[in-house]
């Protein structure tokens, strides 16, 4: 369809009417071509993951020891094997020693964290949160991932949010927060292209996390490297380094470091990491032992094989890009042709990530998502990038590029774009149409 | 060396010094062969690891959809593959659609299940396990598997031990307790080759522990069904169908159930499950669904290639017991020339699973594993197979043979044979003697 060109602003009610009626009628239109597209999942195309394919057939029959001679087949090692510690501490920036490769998915150690936090505390000297007088809590930087907030939510850990920034959490507020309240027990960080907003945590906006006094003695950085390697383009900047910036700041046990390749390799069916302090790895361990034997070291056997070193996880990094950045192309281009100029809507330009953060007329994001559903267009529910699925702005939504085809994130996007005006000028005219 | 003949109750002073002096003579000349023997390890053989080499070339690039065509390679499915669930349900006797398919380690699905019981409680109607007064408590039958108990230790919830029979846990003691006391929450039950005695719990007991009046309303029986095929005879017995049994007795949700293929095919890279009725399965998703995005479904489909039918499991298990049955009758051959009729000591003669449970003289469990480690042997640490580490008659010992070659098995228990006697007579006299 054509661009339709007004400012959401300075419209007058006879433009905004003739506006609302185009806009109704191509909405009818989309709905009846039938659509089927979902711009909701977070997770690799089929595409993405072929670039792994040779992994289904790794380590190979006979070839089961670890560098060290452990058969990586039997039970034991309760950290991971030497060399995928090696090789993906060197990509987390933390120390062999100081990284724990556990399971196939960095979720699951992030609600372990959490969940022995609450019941045993961050250390033998110190308190459970679960004990923190009128609750503990934790700052969530916003907009930012649902399930960070459901592992809090299912915990009963309250949640504070705080405004998330283009170089990290706002940390006018973080600071003023943490250090009168000693409640506040810790805070969610996403360094490299946070979700949703792709922000880039800055050294400095690191440094005052490291450095910046907290109430609380026990207080932790969630540091969530969910996308360290994750380009979109040449630029491949580096993470800031949170252990030596800790370490620095005379607060070493500070931060809780959490990675994964599972948008690297297989989503589903590869390594996660926890790195730390060695109080804090040692702290992990303790917990580790109750629950497990020892991770899937075949696994860690297998992903070593196929990527051996910082180098081929660079260049398979860049095959990702090479499919996923048209995608992300393709949204920008047509959020940019439909919707700059009119008012209605803001977003971000992720450099890397898998995510495009867009902020719409406040009040409408619910109404973005309904009508996008009218039209066959999944979108993340308004809210989910909020505490408890509540945007008080009702104003962000999560596009996911990644999954469907080029020309179903284009198709999806155009409806996108669509529902937004129609939403923004719903409320502007004071009445919705129910399509 | 040749067997001593002599009865440890009926010995007088003087043939007891005799005897004394010729053991600690033997035991000398052990030290000094330098062996380094190890019959600790409860896990699989390389041998029996071999069996599986087929699986690490599997599935294969490009042989990454399950039957209904989910790509495993990706995120998502938080019960796990239909196939896997439909087979392995079959082994453990639960319905395929009350089965959940859960990472690498049964253990870990324990620890969590009881994590959740503790925090937020067996349903959404009662009362978190940790809110008990006076602290919940679990049956724990004795001797048994520590790392059950350090689950339960780690939790803060009281171990109250009962006695392990032939046919499982005594019912008489069961029942007076979970009758008369609220805050006994649960048993833990190894129904087949229980660890360490080999113990298969019968349908009597099965049926007396679906049916029992319990005090308390969240009741559980952890189900933990380790060695579900791991026989080692021609007899090949099933275990009862617990889930049935509570079922039919008005208790559907009595019973959580837990297994894996950790001694089927790879002991760290395998695949682990949890039964229960649909309530319980519901109850586990909701927390499945804080922690992980889903299970390693690569991994599902692995082993499904490799074991595709309850036959293809049957197969490969005898393939087990042709390598490690005689471990186990080397061990009782010699359990048998040494110590028969002296007097120190009792075993259990298993027909399956990994284990030999050694009972010595009252007291000399200790000694016996230090006279052990003196010459070269590791034993489990006595009272191990307590709540607590703590066997109040310092008496039994857990064997397992599968580990070692047979040599070695061997080896090392002609050693244990030769301390449990030296023990038993240095306690006779009154007196240790100093390696």
């Amino acid at each position: 369809m054509p661009a339709i060109t007004f400012d959401i602003a300075t419209a007058d009610q006879a433009t905004l009417a003739d506006i609302h009626e185009s806009l109704h009628a191509e909405h009818q239109a989309l709905i009846a071509t039938g659509l089927t597209l979902d711009l909701t999942r977070g997770k690799p195309s089929p595409e993405q993951l072929d670039l792994s394919a040779g992994l289904l057939a790794l380590p190979a029959p006979g070839d089961h020891y670890a560098a060290d001679g452990t058969d990586c087949r039997n039970y034991g090692g309760l950290t991971g094997i030497r060399e995928i510690r090696e090789l993906w501490g060197e990509i987390f920036e933390v120390p062999a020693g100081q990284i724990i490769e556990s399971g196939n998915s960095s979720l699951a150690l992030m609600h372990d964290c959490l969940t022995h936090f609450t019941l045993a505390g961050t250390s033998v000297d110190t308190e459970p949160w679960g004990r923190t007088a009128g609750g503990a809590a934790v700052l969530c930087p916003v907009p930012g991932y649902d399930r960070h907030f459901t592992i809090l939510e299912g915990l009963g850990i309250r949640m504070i949010s705080v405004p998330m920034r283009a170089d990290g959490p706002d940390m006018t507020v973080v600071r003023r927060l943490v250090a009168g309240d000693e409640s506040i027990k810790g805070i969610w960080t996403m360094p490299s292209y946070s979700n949703p907003t792709g922000a880039l945590c800055s050294t400095e906006v690191a440094r005052a996390l490291a450095e910046m006094p907290t109430a609380a003695a026990d207080f932790r950085i969630l540091w969530d490297n969910a996308y360290a390697v994750h380009h979109l383009t040449d630029e491949e900047p580096t993470v800031p380094d949170i252990l030596s910036l800790c370490a620095a700041a005379g607060n070493p046990d500070r931060v809780v470091i959490f990675g994964s390749t599972s948008k690297i390799t297989n989503a589903g069916a590869g390594l996660s990491f926890f790195g730390g302090s060695p109080h804090n790895v040692a702290w992990l361990q303790r917990y580790l032992f109750r629950r497990t034997i020892g991770p899937d070291k075949v696994n860690e056997l297998r992903h070593f094989r196929f990527l051996p070193d910082v180098d081929s996880v660079r260049a398979l990094m860049r095959r990702h890009r090479e499919v996923i950045a048209p995608k992300f192309a393709a949204v920008l281009e047509i959020l940019d042709t439909r919707l700059t100029g009119t008012g209605t809507a803001e977003w971000t330009t992720p450099t890397g990530g898998y995510f495009i953060s867009l902020d719409v007329v406040p009040g409408t994001a619910s109404r973005v998502v309904e009508l996008a559903k009218q039209a066959g267009i999944a979108l993340t529910p308004a809210g989910a990038t909020f505490p408890y699925g509540n945007d008080p702005d009702d104003r962000n939504i999560r596009i996911a590029p990644t999954f469907p085809s080029l020309a179903d994130v284009a198709a999806a996007t155009e409806g996108l774009a669509l529902c937004v005006l129609l939403a923004a000028v719903e409320q502007r005219r004071g009445a919705t149409v129910s399509g």
